[in-house]
């Protein structure tokens, strides 16, 4: 017989649940829900229903079952279960672990998405294997996984993984940017999709010249990285600059974190940095030129494996 | 009856073996020798001796008695025994750890130096009773030990805390200096004790102009991080200048590894950050404007409390 996990990812817009093969790693049923409403309250309705639903599919019922685990897109105070700041779901402060535990009646255990997500891929991805592996992700945020020794690494109060805020320099200096975090000068700010589009639409709306402009048909609303990364293979001059100092801050916030770490195994994770490839070309080359040469050697560099999926297995495995 | 360890602390110029105290990491006694003739097999010889010495002391003898642990002033392929570079032992991949558990037929567990200081600071010093760490050494080298989950954190093939060659950006920009391992633009090779006082005596020969050159009495040879910061104290604005530098980057080096890691505690250790009161206020400064006021919650930063003790302590102690 099956031994069975239960793990949910809880994004801004939607949760899901699923059940996972606690030795394939197999998704073996899902459910998904948007959430309109996103009071605390109503995710919580939601999310208890979805349990249920995926619970239920396999004749299980919550009491004697065991953890459910949650992969939250914010900040996670790890073990006490409060969310301190998830923007997508406008929460702060938000005992979400708590709430669900007392709504379902069993343990919640609560992580940040990309944790989940590099614990997934350490369990049965890109990481298998990899008892030191770093997972980045580049899509609309900015931020990193940590396992190390073998473990996830969650730090004190559950927040680390943070790359997104650590606060860097660009290569072209000028004031720093501010992010979504209300922070100035975050890698986020500089690279997350959702900060690259605003920034180029900052750009061409005061005048500067792409092909990007071109390939938008004018209209703003559809920039986006990927376009970006389409101009440069074109060779635009704007893409060419702006893809420069992106990917020198990616690649130097990689090096510096193979350098810290020495890790045998970086992850790379999210739209940005998979669905650009000229971009991630650019960071690869800075963060070889940037990395440590002692730390450096015997470490690879792979795409995530599991995708969409990774935080959800994670989640249903957290240890 | 006494349960005893043993731990060496290896340097470029000396070398130390410590009887230590399991339960209440209290040095019982302690052997140190110089050595002139730094070849490894010189090396060993002397490691060796002093080994014997301090077991003898005890009425002990090698065998049966268990692993001795050494700290290394380098970089150390942790489990494999390797010294893969230490520069102050003109060392390049020798297999210490080997050699010396072949001369002494006992098990030997190597670790860079500061790796074992957090550890010996974990056990009985600054980071007892915190399962997150980070021990920031500023002295004639840079790095840092990572204490994760309450464990030592080396990482994949030994090397992790190499924040001493994490590639920086300076406030003022200018071609990357070079740093003693070989690289450009390490933090080390701008914020170490020697590259401070090889930079000051390079700008004061090239015609600087700063009180230092009064405080050392027109001698260069007395240049050192702590006459910069005297000449701070006064007023001096060369000092100012470097010291804003200087501050900057090893603000924001611990910043990104607090905002990364998220550790509970940031332990200061090194004659330069403890020995430069100037220098270390800009720091603390520098770090608290740049850490992610998520992660600095609940950080607390303290000196270290066993000094020169805290890397045999750690040595001995290694798990």
């Amino acid at each position: 017989m099956r031994s069975l996990a239960l793990g949910v990812d809880l994004g801004g817009t939607n949760a899901r649940a699923a059940m996972v093969d606690r030795d394939s790693g197999e998704i073996v049923s899902s459910h998904k829900a948007m959430h309109q409403d996103r009071s605390p309250a109503a995710v919580v309705e939601t999310v208890a229903r979805l349990v249920l639903e995926a619970l239920g599919g396999h004749g299980l019922d919550p009491g004697g079952f065991g953890r459910v685990g949650v992969g939250v897109a914010g900040q996670c105070l790890g073990r006490t279960g409060v969310v301190l700041c998830a923007p997508n779901l406008g929460w702060r402060d938000v005992p979400f672990g708590a709430l669900l535990a007392a709504r379902l009646a069993v343990p919640v255990r609560i992580a940040n998405d990309l944790s989940t997500a590099a614990w997934g891929e350490r369990r049965f991805g890109a990481a298998r294997g990899f008892d030191d592996a770093v997972l980045v992700f580049v899509g609309s945020g900015v931020g990193s996984g940590l396992i190390l020794g073998g473990r996830l690494h969650d730090g004190h109060r559950g927040l680390a993984g943070e790359l997104g805020h650590v606060k860097v320099r660009p290569l072209r200096g000028g004031a720093p940017r501010q992010c979504g975090c209300g922070e100035l000068g975050c890698l986020e700010a500089y690279t997350s999709g959702m900060n690259i589009a605003a920034r180029v639409r900052e750009e061409l709306t005061a005048g500067a010249s792409s092909r990007v402009l071109e390939l938008v048909q004018g209209d703003l609303s559809r920039v986006s990285a990927t376009v970006v990364d389409t101009a440069h293979a074109a060779g635009d001059s704007y893409a060419r600059a702006l893809w420069e100092e992106v990917s020198d801050l990616l690649g130097n916030a990689i090096a510096s974190v193979v350098t810290l770490l020495n890790p045998a195994r970086v992850i790379l994770g999210g739209g940005v940095i998979l669905g650009c490839p000229e971009l991630r070309g650019l960071v690869l080359s800075a963060f070889e030129a940037k990395v440590s040469r002692s730390a450096a050697v015997g470490v690879t560099v792979e795409r995530a494996f599991l995708g969409d999926d990774a935080g959800v297995i994670g989640a249903a495995l957290l240890e």
